[in-house]
């Protein structure tokens, strides 16, 4: 079940509102969101308090984010635990609502590991859902931490590409603070770019059909006082024409063995207008995003969304009115294709760059190196 | 002044409703638009009495689509002609209202052209309202003959470049009897493919911000019994990754004496995709959108549209909130990057279709050989 709090929205402009957070009141231990469906407009929590409440916010992109996905996973199956739920019944029904993202399935497996575990040792549920708890935080902080290191390689890595600085920086989708325990991992980079005076415009695709570009990176740019344009999908293409676009950056959901990474649909095409036109393309994402079970991007289920996210509007001030809560744009009945991820091989992939550095060219050998070089840091 | 008229939209499902035409009530001359802003929810008309309304009608894309404007400049011409008004004045209105489209020039000045003509022969302002009236019917009246021609010539080319028929056809935008005096452009293309048997499916991209093609190629396509599907700008990359495109059909707003093409923004990105995946990339447009006086590409001017259009969501049926007339989808002072069209260069363009046959490849060479014939039969 979940609870909406309502921000004042002014007050709070100045504080960092977190994407994520657990809380312990007197009723229980809540998981609370930042609902992310309702930005810019206005800044709502969701309260969670079972597992199910965390499955409906996933799957309606209340939260949302690769990174993120894998924190909100592992708290969930604490908050099952710690409420006395049924935790392997949590850990499949949280980690099946949205089958692209690795990390959710990576963050829902440690905590259900750290779970299992200390059940098995010392036999007590209550140890075994503080041990549970213990293993989201530990991800959330690592992330925090993962997100930071992301920023530096990435911005060491714009520096050696664009020696000139002055960058000017395409993005697509959301990949910053609202994506990830810390500041994010694409949105990071223009980050830090833009705190050492580096930044000379970030570009913003809108990102259709969702506006995750329009309604949060702009949100993210806005409040960190970035210099930053919003422009529709279409419009990169003439961009890219006029030679205002030095870099695209863009997180990933999952990463293939052999560099083949997905994304947010739109994602590809920028790589393929990227290439024409002899630019960067960078994808930044934690290691966990890297998937070795996974050999190639053939093999990258893509999550296809309903078609009313297509044939319909919606905003959060939208009367609802048709069978997907917004307003018809198209004649009914119409049929969509809305594939959620898009795949780019790694030959169209500059550099992939993670907490633990840059792997350029992508290849799958850099990959396994990379990943066991993450493995030797966690030991 | 433009009155509206509302259609009552169940009855007048099986009749086309034309998107201009000329009426002559007691009242006098009037110019009657379908109002394309409301489709596919209604079916409004709007009744222009003199050129400003037809100015904002243009503006606003109430009526639009490269040929259908050069219809309507050349009546809005007839009109101020048969009212009395300052013909020189609306005239030069007219042209200014969308810098971009060359026929809309190219009617208004053939009206215009006339009316001049009369007036210095007879001396007689009736006889030279007349005489541009005429001007503007012949336009209208070979346009549709123009679009029969282009569908002939654009099928007989597909049919030569794919021919396992079965066509899966993308396109962008709409270019279908909305922009035309006949049955369009591109769409036309696909329509005779359909006629014939051979459409497997028509991609529509929705085409933001103004979404076009989820509006009105769907609206279409939906009237002509097409098997059609809706997708997101976003997820053509994910079509041509899947080799589910045969060929992407669009029309132009105008073509440079080199041959490079203004479209809709979000052509050129496909024309960059198609290349990659070696698909044809097709544009279908009368040889009045060739323009011998704009040598090359950089020298078309592109309009820049309101930001607006990109930071708030419209829908007829959305209530205003925004200073555009919509609901704000981005943070307040969000800047925008709204260019109307982008240019493909030739190089990305398989084949240029016109009424007079195709060009390909596509060379100045060839398109000086294209109007020379066509000329020629207007002669």
């Amino acid at each position: 079940m979940a609870d909406q709090h309502a921000q004042s929205g002014e007050d709070k402009r100045p504080t960092e509102i977190p994407a994520i957070r657990w809380e312990e009141p007197p009723e229980g231990p809540v998981l609370v969101l930042l609902d992310q469906t309702r930005l810019p407009v206005e800044e709502v929590e969701l309260v969670c308090t079972d597992a199910p409440a965390l499955v409906e916010a996933i799957r309606t992109l209340a939260v949302r984010g690769a990174p993120l996905l894998g924190i909100a996973g592992a708290y969930g199956v604490a908050l099952a635990a710690a409420r006395g739920f049924d935790v392997e019944d949590a850990a499949r029904a949280i980690e099946g609502a949205r089958p692209t993202a690795v990390n959710l399935s990576v963050g829902v497996r440690r905590a259900e590991a750290a779970h299992r575990a200390a059940l098995g040792t010392t036999g007590d549920p209550t140890a075994a859902a503080t041990a549970a708890l213990a293993a989201a935080r530990a991800l959330h902080q690592e992330d925090a931490a993962a997100s930071a290191r992301m920023a530096a390689h990435g911005l060491a890595l714009l520096d050696e590409l664009l020696p000139a600085g002055g960058h000017r920086i395409l993005t697509h989708c959301n990949s910053g603070s609202l994506v990830s325990g810390g500041e994010g991992t694409a949105f990071a980079v223009a980050l830090a770019a833009h705190r050492q005076g580096r930044l000379r415009r970030l570009w913003v695709d809108e990102t259709r059909p969702l506006l995750q570009g329009a309604r949060l990176t702009a949100y993210e740019a806005a409040r960190h006082g970035m210099a930053y344009t919003l422009l529709t999908d279409n419009a990169a293409g003439s961009l890219f024409a006029s030679g205002e676009v030095d870099a695209v950056l863009v997180g990933a959901d999952r990463i293939a063995a052999d560099g083949s990474v997905a994304n947010k649909v739109g994602s590809y095409p920028l790589a393929v207008l990227a290439r024409y036109h002899h630019v960067p393309f960078i994808v930044v994402a934690p290691v966990t995003t890297v998937d070795p079970g996974t050999p190639d991007g053939a093999s990258i289920e893509v999550e296809q969304r309903p078609g009313f996210e297509v044939t319909e509007i919606t905003a959060p001030q939208v009367q609802v009115t048709g069978a997907g809560g917004g307003i018809p744009v198209a004649p009914l009945g119409t049929q969509a294709y809305n594939p959620a991820f898009d795949v780019t091989p790694p030959e169209l992939v500059t550099a992939i760059v993670t907490e633990e550095g840059a792997v350029s060219p992508v290849t799958a050998e850099a990959l396994v190196e990379l990943c066991a070089r993450s493995r030797q840091v966690t030991i």
